[in-house]
């Protein structure tokens, strides 16, 4: 038998188990050319929010009464291409689906000798290189710059951070919960923190960033945002990375911001990491070199259980998870 | 005597006569190196509502019981300066004062053999620079793509509408009113007009810009550029120039943008005409080049009297201007 995840209705707000529901499918049989794995890891991510809709977007909706879609890692359990083995271990986008069918071009190897393979789906996988090409490309960070990241201890922020401190910039981590800032100052070594369920916003910016803001990169917009627009100094750049703030809240209001881009000049860049496809090999050059430097570390947050991968997204929304948020699905045969 | 008009109040929302007063004061009296100049033209601008608040911001602001100030055409009448000779006209930040005191390193002489002394206020001035920069520099327009430009019908937006269709763009121009409309069709060969005013904006948006918004030059933010983001192509680029809607409301709320940026992988630059001094003389160039070429054109709108300054700069926010709103202070003793 095989499983997979359907999206059965469209959220307005938040998404939950009305949305998505565990259905019973047929065990596919590889024809020739395609290979059959089946899921070892399931990435959930806070931009799948967006394909759940149907507005138009960079990426096309999620259909319904079909499976939800993401990033995986599986492992070759049959194989009729002769450029994948029985055992390979691969990274892909994939349907939510026990076991599926894929093509060679359609899938990349995980070198197991670059670290777990979970990293394919963290620090080595999108979310290190949206971190990367996010900061480097928009924020353009100087030495001795003030770079603030909201959603910092998440899979995407807690790598923008460590970047951060590598260039020499004083970095302010923006977090939702205490467990989540004093991972960021003990583990990632960030210089300032701010609890925003806890704090005064305004005051609290005002203290970290003594200098004003010079580069932001925001993964949730938002009130949050709100109160980092009026520290942007003379030429700040934000690299808009996400809206999670706004995500479930339709038609979501809140101070127009145009005037503090006038003010200080500053740039906002959206962005998504397929924008800097072409620069791939860059990012993942650098990325896995400061890994092995030991100057990038990262951290997972790992629930069990296929069936479990919707409780684990919606857990995004709610800010649950420390690092990447993964789903283990099944154990690799050779272990 | 002389007089010169001060602000006695700063306004919450829109300004009015409770804010500015005429007042009486001194002939001053040139010391050795500077000279006495009278006024000629002044130059009312949107810009001006933001130094009447305290906020912080890229130019500090008016000070209360103190002239206001902005770029006024001007004739030397006595001068104890080298450099500077009676009769000479000059353009400069002034004072709202008939009679005021400069030094020749503070005032930048008008070459009437280029045009009407007044287009050192308007076209060749800082709003033609203004709009060539924010245009090019962050525009970036590329021939056959879509330029928005709202407050079409201003002494910057006029400029940047016809800068748009040198470069071979399809140009959207926005305004208020069935006369600037036509004014940007019949007079400027703008390819669509849009009255915000009578016209639903999304349908009149989707007509316009069958192909989506390559480039939107942005001098009103508010309700006009909520509708103009959906329309954001991939890459698309805002030059945030302006937000006149904004101005004058306190707290102003509005739809969060952030998602719009993400999903076109968009940017928007806030900008001052300060931020490209060092190459106003290439701006420069190409506007006086284009004028001659008759290239560009431009409107101005001239109000007469002194005393009548506040009325006109009132009447910015109304919308009652097309092209440049002038006030013509007094006539050069050389006519």
């Amino acid at each position: 038998m095989n499983r997979e995840i359907q999206l059965i209705k469209r959220p307005e707000a938040a998404p939950s188990h009305e949305h998505l529901k565990v259905v019973e499918t047929e065990q596919p049989e590889p024809r020739q050319g395609e290979a059959l794995v089946k899921l070892l890891y399931v990435s959930v991510d806070p931009y799948m929010r967006g394909r759940m809709s149907d507005a138009e977007s960079y990426i096309a909706p999620f259909q319904l009464n079909e499976p939800m879609e993401g990033g995986v890692v599986a492992e070759v359990v049959q194989s009729k291409d002769d450029s994948l083995n029985q055992g390979d271990i691969v990274t892909a986008m994939l349907p939510w689906r026990e076991y599926a069918l894929v093509k060679a071009d359609s899938v990349r190897k995980v070198d197991p000798s670059l670290g777990p393979v979970t990293t394919s789906l963290g620090i080595l996988g999108m979310p290190g290189l949206t971190a990367y090409f996010g900061l480097m490309d928009i924020g353009q960070p100087q030495k001795g710059e003030t770079l603030v990241v909201s959603g910092a201890a998440g899979a995407v922020g807690s790598t923008v951070v460590q970047i951060g401190k590598i260039v020499g910039c004083h970095v302010v981590g923006i977090a939702g919960s205490d467990e989540k800032t004093s991972y960021l100052m003990n583990e990632l070594g960030v210089d300032e923190v701010i609890n925003y369920k806890k704090e005064n916003m305004a005051d609290a910016l005002a203290n970290a960033c003594p200098d004003g803001v010079d580069v932001y990169f925001d993964n949730v917009g938002g009130d949050i945002s709100d109160r980092v627009y009026p520290l942007l100094n003379k030429y700040a750049r934000i690299a808009q990375c996400g809206a999670i703030a706004s995500y479930n809240v339709p038609n979501d209001q809140g101070p127009r911001m145009q005037m503090h881009l006038i003010k200080s000049s500053a740039l906002i860049k959206g962005f998504t990491v397929g924008d800097y496809q072409t620069r791939f090999n860059e990012g993942f050059n650098y990325l896995s070199k400061w890994l092995k430097e030991g100057k990038l570390t990262y951290e997972e947050t790992v629930q069990e259980g296929f069936e479990t991968i919707p409780d684990a997204f919606f857990g995004l929304f709610e800010g649950k998870n420390i690092g990447k948020q993964l789903v283990k699905v099944s154990e690799p045969s050779s272990n």
